[in-house]
């Protein structure tokens, strides 16, 4: 019942008994018990078609809120959200992920606290953490899988040290599945099939079919930073193949090709200063994504690439460089009502979809039915 | 409350008020309306814990009955089956897809209705019919949408020509999808994330992500037969693309390839009589086909590759070439658990799998309200 209501149109006992099959007695008892955790609030009256109107209920996205942390290589962003993944209070600050999970962490749990005081909320309103990392994790364990740029974070129980300081449950993913999760949330909720890809440092994406984010097996899906681009047979990559996505591509990889860069940062800087080599090395990066992409709609036909990440900041051109090979080289069934833009969320795409991970959890059918029994 | 009981597994009112979180007269009463619409039947008595052991009620699967139609360029299988798809009747016969859609369908209508009689039911049992087709087809309205070796069915009504027919709802899909269905289901239903793969005269693959069928935004999710093949820059495909798996690895690219053969099958009955030239080219399809999935892998990160259609049966040399190259290419995470396996339903996997699409429908949550109510 109480997930018919967390789309947030307010509706009446009859509503709900009607929607549900359930006695009106059985709602009527189910309603006191979501408005005593708070969940749900009397949302005025319904029209009367004769005496007294009915009163109305509604999800109450304020009844207690999560905290969303998106970790960098050397930044983090934290935000305390509500249960709409409305943000209270937010803070970004500087941060080596080299520094290992217990330093990390003990900052994250810092700067968590000081935002719920900010926000005016005890630890007590904390209804989960998510969490993003910038490597592979076992999203069902919430650890660390053998992550290239994390050392000493291997296998790490961070919902076990992140738990023991929150006390509320606290979920892990990649960073690419939370800014995924993030940008389609916020930008596109409407949109059921949705494919994000990251181009910063590195390159990966996350793959939203049928409205869910899709995990894989082993979490590792949309992990399309070492996929060989068809017809590059001549760049050999640090992980040993030949041909990889990210050793051509990746904002590291086009700033290499750069004089006067050295960063993803450098590159847009160069694009906005208007450097001719710089827009087409973007441009051509975008072509050689382009070409794993056309791969990827063919294979899962999107309606929808949203392309995010620091070079999505170079303007038109890694998005004119992706269009030009996807609509060559898929098929045209499934580019034929295909968009492909740049992402909305900006630098905001990994707190909200961690806030998201954290409400899913926290308002999930077995969470609620533990909250009120 | 219907959908816990598809399950199989025997329960009694109390179990099904409790998990349910009915009143006991609503689920009495609903008890009743699946007994008298044949759904349930009484499963015996329950271990009674003092008094008169409590009634148990389980999922009656012979309640009614599916049509499951597989066409194929050449020929088409037809199942009735029951609910739980169960084969009741089934036939092969020799059939031409490019005879246009009136005399097709006709012929599986008349088909259809003999099998219904052999299996001793009647057309007011048909609770739906499941068709699989050829070529792309639109899932939501049921037309093929400019299907390549199909001609006269571009737009065809296939929903409202055999819904004419048989008085039930008619469910399409392309022939690859249906497969994946079957097979998932019928062998492997535990597995999650599983990619099926079709290699026979085209190639194409079927995605099952989180225990579902993933059709993407126009259905046309898997159709990798026109993927560029990484590497391979000489090999022009008749779409005007280069490189194209299907140009390089189908039956048909393997046949051209070889003396003596002229069709998929031709090709399997060469490696089977051991001929040397024949089982190299398969097993280098399966490498060509391998390159692709590598990077299939890398994105979907599924548990289980299966590969089906009419070069499965080449032995195992299909599969040797695939798994080369797919361990080689993918990520060590993605590949850790990864099982790359023939398919288990051979030629019944599409009817099985028409059937269990038509099942799930027919027993929908929406469809057992209106036959309840």
């Amino acid at each position: 019942m109480f997930q018919l209501l967390r789309d947030g149109r307010p509706r009446t006992r009859a509503d709900l008994a009607a929607v549900t099959g359930q006695a009106r007695s059985t709602v009527a008892a189910r309603i006191d018990l979501l408005m005593a955790a708070g969940l749900i609030a009397p949302a005025g009256e319904a029209t009367s078609t004769g005496g007294r109107p009915p009163a109305t209920f509604a999800f109450a996205p304020s009844a207690r809120v999560v905290l969303g942390v998106d970790l960098g290589a050397t930044h983090a962003r934290l935000a305390v959200t509500d249960l709409a993944s409305t943000i209270l209070a937010q803070r970004e600050l500087p941060l080596l992920i080299t520094d290992g999970p217990d330093l990390v962490l003990d900052r994250v749990a810092e700067t968590g606290a000081e935002l719920l005081r900010e926000a005016g909320r005890s630890t007590s309103e904390l209804a989960g953490v998510g969490v993003g990392l910038p490597g592979p994790v076992e999203h069902a364990t919430g650890k660390p899988n053998n992550p290239p740029i994390m050392p000493g974070w291997d296998n790490a129980d961070v919902p076990a040290i992140l738990g023991d300081r929150f006390h509320a449950p606290v979920l892990v993913d990649n960073d690419v599945n939370i800014m995924a999760l993030g940008e389609h949330r916020t930008a596109w909720p409407g949109v059921a099939d949705l494919l994000f890809v990251k181009v910063a440092t590195g390159i990966g994406a996350g793959i939203i079919a049928d409205g869910a984010l899709r995990r894989g097996a082993q979490g590792s899906a949309g992990d399309i930073g070492h996929v060989a681009v068809p017809g590059v047979t001549d760049v050999v990559c640090r992980c040993g193949n030949i041909g990889c996505l990210e050793a051509i591509a990746s904002g590291l990889a086009v700033a290499n090709k750069l004089e006067g860069a050295k960063t993803p940062a450098d590159v847009v800087a160069l694009v906005r200063s208007g450097d001719v080599a710089a827009s087409q090395a973007v441009r051509q990066a975008g072509r050689d994504i382009g070409a794993v992409l056309a791969t990827s709609v063919s294979l899962l036909n999107p309606s929808m690439i949203v392309i995010g990440g620091i070079l999505a900041d170079a303007g038109e051109h890694i998005v004119a460089g992706i269009r030009e090979v996807v609509y060559q080289r898929s098929l045209p069934l499934a580019t034929q009502h295909l968009r492909i833009v740049t992402a909305r969320t900006g630098t905001q795409a990994g707190v909200l979809g961690a806030s998201a991970m954290a409400v899913d959890q926290a308002l999930s059918s077995e969470a609620v039915d533990r909250l009120v029994a």
